[in-house]
């Protein structure tokens, strides 16, 4: 069967409009460590799936699965050790005012438990997102995808933090801070106007969907106080940003704040569907209390076993200062590019995960989506797995497998500096 | 450590509220086929477990299992033939209107997915659910849980059909269908005097959550035309009610109609988190170029191999046979209880799904909530392991794995037996 057969009983089967990467999408049927290969056996190093995070067919980790799976998996209705112990040892890696978890499949769903959480804490309703974010797929958490500021719901926006892009031109570090933290106040104050109790703030750690900008200094903490102050609660998305991505075990961590809420999800199982919320033991009784929350298929003891492998990878392999290391000589190599290539205005990021800012005029900061799109086909038929991302979609993201290696980061910088000088001619 | 002790542990890294079955809970540490065993090594015959349709620990589904997260588990944007297949065989299984999945990782997703399907392909708002249900626990697929008749939102609820304590006493079924349709024509009508147009209706094809009701003779084909007639969809929730439980591939073959859109959960991967929508192609198609859902876990090759083994062993061991041909033995052994126990009102069900009616008084048939939990109690000392569900609190619901035999309805009878004489004396 050709690809073209195979597409078109994908269209069928699933659907038209069923997303696939890349101009020519590959078929991919194998993965080890940071390699995927495709059905005519062209090996691809992955620097996109964040989700297989000690590695794809991690062998601990299948191991872990397959021992459980064969022994017991049933819902937690009924006592379990497991989860319990996975549950403490996440707890452990976090702040130690966060000591409860509500688990969940999804990170759409660690989203709805957050949001319900919150307002069932406060008894408000209003809850703050930034207006380039994406942090699920349901009726309720579709709401905070790409919201316009000015929006008159539940949910309201405010501008990401960024100084590439800032609010207003011309201002120094510290006012811009001031500047993003007063569009936060004003949109507490239009909540306030209108009736609607704030319940808090929900932001991505690192904003990584908005394209991983440079925060403003202060901005994250004191965004927490102004929402705590009036009387809400700050909720940080990990999903993306978690499980020592970003070189520190969490995203807040980075980013210099103590969220009160924690919604977690993609690196937590290595692929299978294991997602949750930690928090406040008291905030996380009261949840229980008022939504009488059960889910299906979470805190079984499958998925702590697999939450548990993945950890002891994630320890015994020290995969945080590997993302520390291998991630600061990666952004240390790719720091040159601005200066050689005008399209790549700036290089960002935490650890494991990086962002080039592509433009068509370095001046007037021109995104250039189609450049960044382009970047990322030639690097895939070249064998690297790289996409594209940002709130304007203009910027290659790169986010491999935590067990990515110097090795692998001189394969890939070879590789962009190949496409970039393809594209643009000799640097 | 104690169960006392892991209960302490438990509370605080769960949160107290995270319920548990039984009065004593039981420590389950392994499963096999239609068994459970405790730490203590005491054996439970599982008449509870759905999700495990194949059997606990079933060999087929952990071998598939570990074979694809050993070789590839990646998310649906790369083309991969097994998710393809998949969908495709479960299309099989189905009318032939029902062509094109949307895969989700839980029951709640599925429903979400379902719920925006029919408001995209409709345009319309308004949901008609039944008023003793449970959907899921998202913010708005609660809104379908236990939703009181009379609510004025975008959901609104019906008397869910029965027989048993019908709408009104003393009327013949087919007065009880025509009284029951006409709810549902006053919600339509009342949707449409508030100006929110219609976008369907959601109910479970077999009415599990409100207690398996014997549902008067052609309501369900009458209710799904009523709601197409007024520009809705009819969507079957077959979380529960679905793949051979009923003696049939779907509930909607047994209660008789076919449904634009099914929802579907619980056993599909056979407690591996893998649920989903099927529907015809269009509905899907719209709903892709709308929603442009995305869902990591989701589609995945290891949820494909996962679902491919399940149906193997659904199709190789022919279970919907085996749930008509146990089913109907137990059925008929139970039909006897009535005559000889007062507190055992009616027996209700399909398939290896029963229900007992549990009351305190046989002619007010005043529901006796306490005595369907004390039976449960009772039979789980006695290893038997059942729960009481329904509108009421009070049908004793026996829903065992698809591989339960002859052999362990036996077992279960003579429980049953002692416990209805422990707690009632003679019959």
């Amino acid at each position: 069967m050709t690809d073209n057969e195979l597409l078109a009983r994908r269209e069928r089967a699933l659907g038209k409009g069923a997303y696939l990467f890349y101009r020519e999408p590959v078929n991919i049927v194998r993965g080890e460590g940071v390699y995927l290969f495709d059905d005519a056996g062209n090996r691809y190093v992955d620097l996109y799936n964040n989700v297989p995070c000690v590695g794809h067919a991690n062998a601990h980790v299948v191991e872990a699965m397959t021992k459980q799976a064969g022994t017991l998996n049933v819902h937690s209705r009924y006592l379990h050790e497991s989860i319990v112990k996975y549950a403490e040892r996440l707890s452990a890696h976090h702040d130690k005012s966060l000591t409860t978890t509500v688990f969940t499949c999804t990170g759409t769903e660690a989203n709805e438990v957050a949001i319900m959480m919150a307002r069932f804490a406060t008894g408000g309703r209003g809850i703050i997102c930034t207006d380039a974010a994406y942090h699920g797929n349901s009726e309720e958490v579709r709401k905070l995808t790409h919201t316009p500021v000015g929006g008159k719901g539940e949910i309201r926006s405010v501008p990401f933090p960024q100084t590439y892009r800032p609010i207003k031109e011309g201002t120094s570090e510290a006012e811009l801070a001031d500047l993003y933290l007063a569009e936060v106040g004003r949109v507490i104050e239009e909540f306030a106007a209108d009736g609607i109790p704030l319940a808090g703030m929900l932001v991505c750690s690192i904003f990584a969907n908005e394209g991983l900008p440079n925060i403003p200094a202060g901005f994250m903490s004191r965004a927490a106080e102004l929402v705590r102050q009036a009387g809400g609660l700050f909720i940080a998305d990990e999903v993306q940003a978690g499980l020592c991505r970003p070189g520190r075990w969490w995203g807040y961590e980075v980013t210099g704040f103590v969220p009160d809420i924690v919604s977690m999800g993609k690196p937590l199982g290595n692929g299978f569907p294991l997602a949750g919320v930690i928090a406040r033991e008291e905030l996380v009784n009261q949840f229980r209390t008022s939504a009488r929350y059960f889910n299906t298929f979470a805190s079984s003891p499958l998925q702590a076993e697999v939450g548990n492998a993945v950890l002891d990878v994630l320890e015994n392999e020290n995969l945080c200062q590997n993302a520390v290391n291998v991630g600061a000589y990666l952004r240390d190599q790719l720091a040159s590019v601005p200066a050689r290539y005008d399209a790549v205005a700036d290089v960002r990021g935490h650890g494991l995960f990086a962002g080039l800012e592509w433009v068509s005029d370095r001046a007037a900061k021109t995104p250039d989506r189609k450049g960044a799109v382009e970047a990322a086909n030639r690097l895939k038929n070249k064998g690297f797995l790289v996409s594209n991302a940002g709130a304007l979609g203009n910027v290659l993201k790169i986010r491999p497998p935590l067990v990515f290696a110097r090795q692998h980061a001189d394969l890939f910088l070879g590789a962009l500096g190949e496409v970039l000088q393809e594209m643009y001619g000799h640097s």
